[in-house]
């Protein structure tokens, strides 16, 4: 009855469901605000000020029947140039509407890529860890995904000496997510200097492109003076994704881009076949009144202050109780060594004491976790205690 | 550089994109207003008042963090529910929240049920003059379309001895779009009952389940006393895809949502799959504002007396210029039979006196064109002249 290709996915899904539940568990018996749950990637802060303003401004003075009827399928035209410009001011580019692309959210512009570039027997390599859904993704277009090793030794940013050893003629993409989730690892100028030099030497050899495919929905969530690089300028293949879902709190709208740099090739075929690929396998078109939104919105963003606080005492109170984690960067996760060499017995322990995160595993990881910090700040603050009594447990 | 598996989708998008254009320039030449394009399925009128007074309402009364926040893939339990009691109150049925998935549109809605059935080499059947996009859906999931011929002696309503005549152990799924695009014809109890019990004979000679995929986002928009049959009242194995698009005027939106009867054989498992199907393939989730706006405007619709005195006005038009036409019962459609064997000469008469419509080979039904006329009532008036100077033309 249903397809067996479904497997894999449906494969997946139950372990996500499984811990979701737990969290519902615990907290009917504990009360909500005695369960520390780490595990979410939902944004705890408002929308600024400036999302409410503009749904009020369109809602009563725009045509409705320009804000809720159909546009050309890349989006409207206004709202690409907006983001062209935002480019434009940012890095220097010479971008317009045509480099942009609007779509439902950073994974339906993920998808529309990856079904424009990817043919059945494709291989797409991630770096572990990494967000297993973009397995999900390559797969629905017939690729497959593999991981370079994680390279604890260096800060988990990649090692581009371990992405050589895996590139075949096969590969056709490489998924760079910076900042990073779940490490929270900004990933460095000099990483992105390298990555860039083996992929350009593989193209040379294999004689075709191999794309760099940039996820950054984190891209304004940076706690340290690290420059996020701007992949266009280090590689001309550079492919950029991304979503208002964290910049400014809108992860049920499915709002997002994808941007092309002029330096690809074939341009104007590339981004017709990624209009039609955006159009039949990702929703048809971005949600209308939300791409106005975010055009009136496209300098603000919530309050970033505010997490990297969050982030800064959750790393003290989890060291402080004797556990080792990579100090937060970027993005909104605390990425926590797990004193149990299988991880899952560390989160077993940790939920003892009502902590809820995420398993290493999740992200193709083990021997860490994850800790989601884009919660309430007293969440944190109330959560000592039970950091505390855990690390207790494993260093006496 | 770009997948070869994305060919059969771009050669069908060219053809669409030239006509498109076709309009802006016939625009530039003689003025927007001296150009009657029949062409689009973008809904002229505006939405309902409930829909400005329900995004008033969110935006100033509702927890933001619920309005754009993640809720569970399937959607908000409350909507849900919402269009379930609708189901209920409608339909007798005794339908909850599981029965619902929400979707990036009716569009998400099909891909995520033909992900969820189709694997590679699985058929599916729609019956001809059909919307084209059906078939690239199908496509994503690796399955081909086989079309049952266009019923013209009949009204265009489909043969239930012609369907049962394509069936064969591959095939899956069967689309049903009612009130049809393009033919503006509502499909009568008599021919659903014929095509339930031809495909249950096939489940049981194949030994396994055949889905109807109902189409119906113009469930709505009906212009006579026929009452569009609710499919799971005749077949088990109906799956109901749904849009707001044209009863609300929200195409831009892509809200919509996929209804599966408790009749359908392993329920819970096969809403488990469409859950993942829907998250992994069709966006994660439906917009979550937009969910909450159809939520209070489910008794809402557009003015639909309005569609229907176009329709009827288009119909004496045509009719009186000396053509002939399919009386129009729903959707808002004007199927127009071609005074030239290839419907293009026809075309191109009309675009002479600057009417624009879609041929039917775009619906897989050559020899026939499609006119919306979902479009102001002035643009319908001001076209008679045109229309009978090409009625002059083709019989004196």
């Amino acid at each position: 009855m249903i397809a067996k290709s479904m497997a894999p996915l449906l494969a997946g899904a139950s372990e996500i469901r499984a811990m979701f539940e737990e969290g519902l568990k615990l907290a009917k018996v504990y009360g909500k605000e005695n369960v520390y749950d780490f595990c979410v990637g939902n944004p705890g802060l408002h929308p600024p000020k400036e999302v409410y303003e503009a749904i009020d401004y369109i809602n009563h003075n725009m045509d409705p029947h320009l804000v809720h009827g159909y546009m050309p399928n890349a989006g409207y035209d206004s709202t690409r140039q907006c983001v062209a410009d935002y480019f434009n001011r940012k890095y220097g580019t010479d971008w317009s509407l045509n480099n942009i692309i609007m779509t439902v959210g950073a994974g339906s512009a993920l998808c529309a890529v990856m079904r424009t570039v990817f043919d059945p027997g494709d291989k797409m390599v991630v770096f572990a860890p990494y967000f297993v859904e973009y397995a999900n993704w390559a797969y629905l277009s017939g690729a497959t995904t593999v991981a370079v090793p994680p390279n604890e030794a260096n800060g988990f940013e990649p090692d581009p000496a371990e992405l050589k050893k895996i590139l075949d003629p096969s590969v056709k993409m490489v998924i760079i997510n910076n900042p990073n989730n779940p490490t929270g690892v900004i990933y460095s100028p000099e990483t992105i200097t390298g990555i860039a030099d083996v992929l350009r030497e593989a193209e040379a050899e294999y004689g075709h492109p191999i794309y760099i495919l940039a996820d950054e929905p984190y891209k304004e969530l940076v706690y340290t003076d690290q420059v996020v690089p701007f992949l266009p300028d280090y590689y001309d293949h550079s492919i950029i994704c991304y979503s208002w879902s964290k910049s400014l709190s809108l992860p049920g709208e499915r709002i997002g881009y994808v941007a092309v740099p002029n330096t690809m090739d074939g341009f104007e075929e590339f981004m017709g076949a990624l209009n039609v690929a955006n159009r039949v396998a990702c929703g048809t078109n971005a949600p209308s009144m939300m791409q106005l939104i975010v055009e009136r919105c496209i300098d603000a963003q919530v309050d970033v202050p505010y997490y990297k606080k969050n982030g800064q005492e959750l790393y003290d109170i989890v060291t402080k109780a004797g556990f080792t984690a990579v100090v937060p960067q970027g993005a909104f996760y605390l990425w926590v060594k797990s004193p149990d060499e299988n991880e899952y017995d560390f989160i077993k322990a940790l939920k003892e004491e009502r902590i809820l995160g995420v398993a290493g595993s999740a992200f193709k990881c083990p021997g860490y976790i994850r800790l989601s910090f884009c919660i309430a700040n007293e969440t944190i603050q109330r959560s000592a205690e039970s950091f505390y009594k855990v690390g207790k447990k494993y260093f006496g």
